[in-house]
């Protein structure tokens, strides 16, 4: 129901896509309702034919995305439905637990999963940069600043310099902490009594999540840094596809995408769509994280609003991040590199400077460059 | 595809989500195809039974719309695959336009469309908020800055104020001006020679859409402001939204909302589910206005990478902002107004203060913002 | 104090700058109190020699925008020690007023004020971009899309584009309505008794300012559109760097900037930095319109840290979109066209697409863009 | 010349507007030729004693900021004239390094002086938090959620909250790697021969930074990732500002802030001046991070604008970061808790209730938070 259907297969992968679907959202649901009462079983707080129950429920056809979430407008959420229609079938299920906290810990799950298509995307990124850094240690190329010719370099130097760029942010989207979410209402899971802590523990085991000092529906912090370390990434992957639409202009013509994109209308023309795409995915991960940012100002225990808009932005600041590393990704895979009008064009710079300056530590450079990103 | 198919119910209204659809976008773009050719044919550029044929090309089934964002991943767009379609059928189909100049139009469409639910939606608030002003004209209530309890004021005068607020970024919206766009690949129209400005106005006329003085492919200040727009929309209603939360607060109690939405865990709750909803539909819309703004830094005649960042963002920012009005309209149309708390919290100030400052121009004020709001 | 006097003459100008300095706002808030007293003597709430008091300490050596920064930490604003200083000269200053009727009222002189820099900047630009249709009407290049080249168009084409775009930007500017604030503690003026609407009127009469239907101290839709007009006219000129530096780039070569950047380490580079500090200049105003939008949220009858955020934003919108257009304007008046690049990229062109499409509707297209801006 | 000479005092701490003025930049910028230069004389590409001239010019009389700026316009970066200068003195200086080599490796300098501010104040809130916790581990209030009072939690349990949020950011914060910047024009050291790796490293051991693999000229992901952390941290404390402000408002009454921000009207206000200027400044922080994620796409091996725009949003996001803790401590430093009034707040939610579920787990989660830490 959102333009998401016709433009999404454009800008992200289809395993992106289905990661932070609204299937996906409700599959962690019933995963984290399942976990829940797992653990609640194991620290005794339910027993454990009532865990099964729970088990069996969620385990059954989950309920339509649509239909949950029309269901969930009252409440302002669609756990409460959710978690209605388990009691039916289980009424163990949801024991001492808020909306927040199963939503909260379906959040990383999805986070997780989803995060495990971007890594791979931008492994592939990486990949991609490390082959065209070897590949072209010793290709001359003009460098430029401000969009002028400056000195020469080496293609095999630029590719380096997307290559680090990559690395740091992939490096930094492997060490974000995914943590599991139980407070109960207010944060104290007082329904629990002395077994809150193991309830957690357990929980965040069975889900595969890290167990956070305490709960942290209102500190927002973790996921504002996992959105914005989002952004980074995608950040990394645009300013890889803004060179490669630069390098591919008509008058510049070192690069070409090798799938080409045709034009409606122009047949001549041979468009580097994949890089124009990734921009545009970019963008969307840039604007997801500042919802996130924003939200960190919540309300007390639980916030009344900025919580709620945390879970389009999550979705679109993964989708965003792992789709701009997905069309980069194509975008040189594909590549065709022209390695005359590198040095043609070079040659002019050189004819106007007067003098070579050299490459100076250009090949130092990329050795290390490749050695920091363990490519 | 994505996690608005669990979420988006929560926030906006089925009817604005359908507007801004894959489905609605799809059918805007073969709007625009058929009244392409009909121009053509009215100017002499194509035959009227060539005309014909695209009329009917474009009055068959839709193609689906996930199907045609997969195929238009290689070229970048839609569109591509679209034409490519329809011209089996009727090969006059999408004579001298370029994939932009229907995909602009389509969006135009869309805009226009969704705009009239986002519209009556803002009329809904505001005429919430003239009856609250008209009916609570003197209702005494606390004025409160920096969330101090200050001077009284009347619930009438509040209401007035949120009247006033949305009737300012309605009248703005009202006044924003949907242009089609045809350019052809450069924006000159060339394949029409002299006929391009009459099949620009043709067209203009068959969608209802403005003719603009010259394809604007490029330069995107409208649609930047449109966005900006449907951002302040969204805001006068946050606003309201806040103002609903902060009075349903336990210890303020005097507002709630009538449907009260209801807790996962804790009985005795009554949320005000809808405000605040409201104000997270709000964030999406200010967020999707930054993208757009962002975007009129289009390089040349058609950018590459900004105006693909659009499609998603103008329905986002749509989306959220007549979703906010719609929540908000929700919340005011069923809310519960407490006279008596509103006297007591505020005898408390007048005690504290020590002395009635009076009403000053209160009533004064509601009549303008009635007038102004021509409620 | 900030790294704005490092930074701050790169992107600005003076006057511009001066427009929005502490200096100015500090005139401003106290022309404000001037205006206050005088519309009360009027209206017979005060008396005339103490109107003429207040005047006075007025028109006195305005106090150290610093220092009344550091004595206005306590209260949050710089109000409260200018009224307290006020006082002891004129006990009858700011009589029945609240700090923020006069930051308000001030912050809308200090925007018409550099507004008038902003358009003038602007008309620059709009002229500047009328003179090259004129005498590029004639001047054949090609047209790129995505970064290809596509089609011919024309030098002057281009420029009318950019023209359309910076006239609209215009008269939005132009149709701003700055108006007035006065309400009182509370939004009620209850201090004035009946005379409220009368010394609203005065107040607004005498500083030039529109009057508002009733007090907006927490309904900020006025100042978010404003500030999204000023990043909307901000990207109108952003968009004409981003075509002037691309222009200017080596391999293209159509265009260069008369001044010419030099470089600290390369002597044959001629940077476009005017074009270059236009994009800069242009981001600034945009973050600044964004913190304007988020302030809408409101809090009941004078907002809590919302409106605090506006201050320095607002200033950094009129500077960002003034210094956009100030650079663009520099950047455009030294313009060197090389029409025979121009015709040789072309050329390639033509030569790869095997036909000339023509010109189309260029000079009609020219012509109504000078008509629509009236240039 | 900005606004911020009125404003800035209200918002950050003298230190730290004096770590990021102009002052600070220019300081930081001679730091860095200086360093440059003896790195190079040790490396033996300049001589010894013309190190010293440069070390010597360096110490000289820092040239005015305002100067500097207006002498930068042509050039866009005020090292151009800056080096000009320098040079005349020392004819060694600058030697084959760039303006954005300086300008970088200064940012990095003013970050790390600056960050010494900011994370002074964040250890303050931090302490403050922890303080908190630990006195009012038995102080029980209502928690809320959504704004409605939920159950029972802690005083001390929100404190441990607010503590963990600044932890965790403050711990992000000091993990920033700072690195120092030598590439030469186009990122080869060109003009170092195979001495570029040795001077770099000289650079950054002198200026205390970090050695990167290789220039960062066009890769500034670990710039948008400091944006990030600064909006962060400023959201943490934006978050406890919102806390305190809520649980001052006149009808919750929980909470007051000793100081107490006075009104220029109503002599009975105490209005939590201190949180709400918080609030204020973390958007500040926030806004510039966007700038900072946007600035990533940098065209090549230098950006022509995204780099320019980073010198204002660093500084603002620093500004920002460290004010929106400065005032968060001052609020906290001096707050005044009401035990009494949270037990009767609390009370008349147990009669709402029915039940009292008891304090759960919060004894054990203010443990966690204190540990984790390390308070």
């Amino acid at each position: 129901m959102t333009s998401d259907a016709l433009f999404g297969p454009i800008f992200a992968p289809g395993a992106l896509r289905a990661a932070v679907s609204g299937e996906a959202w409700v599959r962690a649901l019933l995963d984290v309702e399942a976990a829940l009462a797992a653990a609640e079983a194991e620290a005794g707080v339910i027993a454990a034919d009532e865990a099964q129950a729970v088990a069996d429920a969620c385990a059954g056809a989950p309920p339509d995305p649509e239909r949950l979430g029309r269901a969930g407008r009252a409440g302002g959420n669609p756990v409460i439905p959710l978690v209605a229609e388990l009691r039916e079938a289980a009424p163990a299920a949801h024991c001492g637990a808020t909306s927040q906290d199963v939503l909260d810990s379906a959040a990383m799950l999805v986070a997780r999963r989803a995060l495990a298509v971007v890594l791979g995307e931008l492994d592939g990124v990486a990949a991609a940069c490390a082959g065209l850094a070897r590949e072209h240690r010793a290709t001359p190329m003009a460098g430029r600043t401000l969009l002028q010719q400056a000195q020469p370099i080496t293609f095999g130097l630029k590719a380096a310099g997307w290559l680090a760029g990559v690395a740091d942010a992939r490096a930094a989207l492997r060490a974000v902490r995914l943590e599991a979410q139980l407070g109960g209402p207010a944060g104290t899971l007082a329904a629990l009594g002395d077994r809150g802590p193991a309830v957690l523990a357990g929980l965040a085991a069975r889900l595969g999540l890290a167990e956070p000092a305490l709960p942290w529906h209102a500190r927002r912090g973790r996921v504002a840094a996992l959105g914005s370390a989002l952004a980074v990434a995608a950040g990394a992957c645009e300013k890889i596809a803004l060179d490669v639409v630069l390098l591919a202009q008509s008058e510049v013509g070192e690069l070409a995408e090798g799938g080409g994109g045709g034009s409606s209308s122009m047949a001549h023309k041979r468009n580097p769509a994949a890089a124009v795409r990734a921009r545009a995915a970019a963008r969307g991960a840039r604007a997801a994280a500042g919802v996130l940012l924003e939200a960190m100002a919540a309300e007390h225990e639980r916030a009344a609003g900025a919580w709620h808009a945390e879970w389009s932005a999550l979705s679109g600041a993964l989708a965003g991040a792992g789709g701009a590393a997905w069309c980069v990704r194509e975008s040189l895979d594909g590549l065709v590199v022209d390695p005359q009008r590198m040095r043609a064009n070079l040659d002019a710079l050189l004819a106007l400077a007067g003098e070579d300056p050299g490459l100076g530590s250009a090949d130092a450079f990329i050795d290390r460059a490749l050695a920091e990103a363990g490519a």
